[in-house]
């Protein structure tokens, strides 16, 4: 069995994500602390910030924790706010714009495993 | 490729945790909702409530919602908060309990599949 473990918030290390601007992206519990199935992590989206059209290996399931922004998904848009939770399939085109005034932050539940980013050409 | 699919706060069901004391579970996103290999789901802990040690046979990945309260993990109790997240090993002995005058709130994602939860006798 792996070891349990309580990790602090403070204690999470957040890096900006490559191809976007104004994301953050901190692992919460994921390989590196044990995990060997999936992995959570917790996301940060400046206002002003943005993800261009990209697609993922693996599928995402997501929770909004704070904020108010707007997420793509294959041809549409979705306002999501605090509470709300999403779906992207593995493979899905998707992207995110925060239009407001407040920090965006969401938590990703994927599973374990190598991922491929690969942008979409607009 | 599954159906994108968000999904509001409102529109999630919540039902009683069977050998919990106060415990609701409500899935935010799992099988019935098209993600194929891990589910996301929100636990609610109303204070004096509480769930007994007890097993489960797949990993628990924990982020803390809203709240304080207890989990204890074999053998150990943590005082967690809005903003921790947890590792419980599958196997491991764990349990809860809100001390506290608020409602605790966490998100539990885990993989796809069938679980057995089994009470460990005290």
């Amino acid at each position: 069995m792996s070891d349990p473990l309580v990790r602090r918030a403070e204690d999470v290390e957040y890096e900006d994500v490559g191809a976007a601007d104004g994301m953050a992206k901190g692992v919460l519990v994921g390989e590196d602390q044990g995990a060997p199935n999936l992995a959570i992590r917790r996301f940060t989206l400046e206002p002003g910030g943005s993800v261009p059209k990209h697609t993922n290996e693996i599928e995402h399931e997501q929770h909004v924790l704070a904020g108010k922004y707007t997420v793509g998904i294959e041809g549409e848009e979705y306002e999501v706010e605090a509470g709300d939770s999403l779906h992207i399939p593995a493979g899905a085109v998707h992207w995110y714009r925060n239009d407001g005034d407040e920090e965006g932050a969401f938590l990703c539940a994927v599973p374990a495993g190598d991922d491929a980013i690969e942008l979409v050409e607009e």
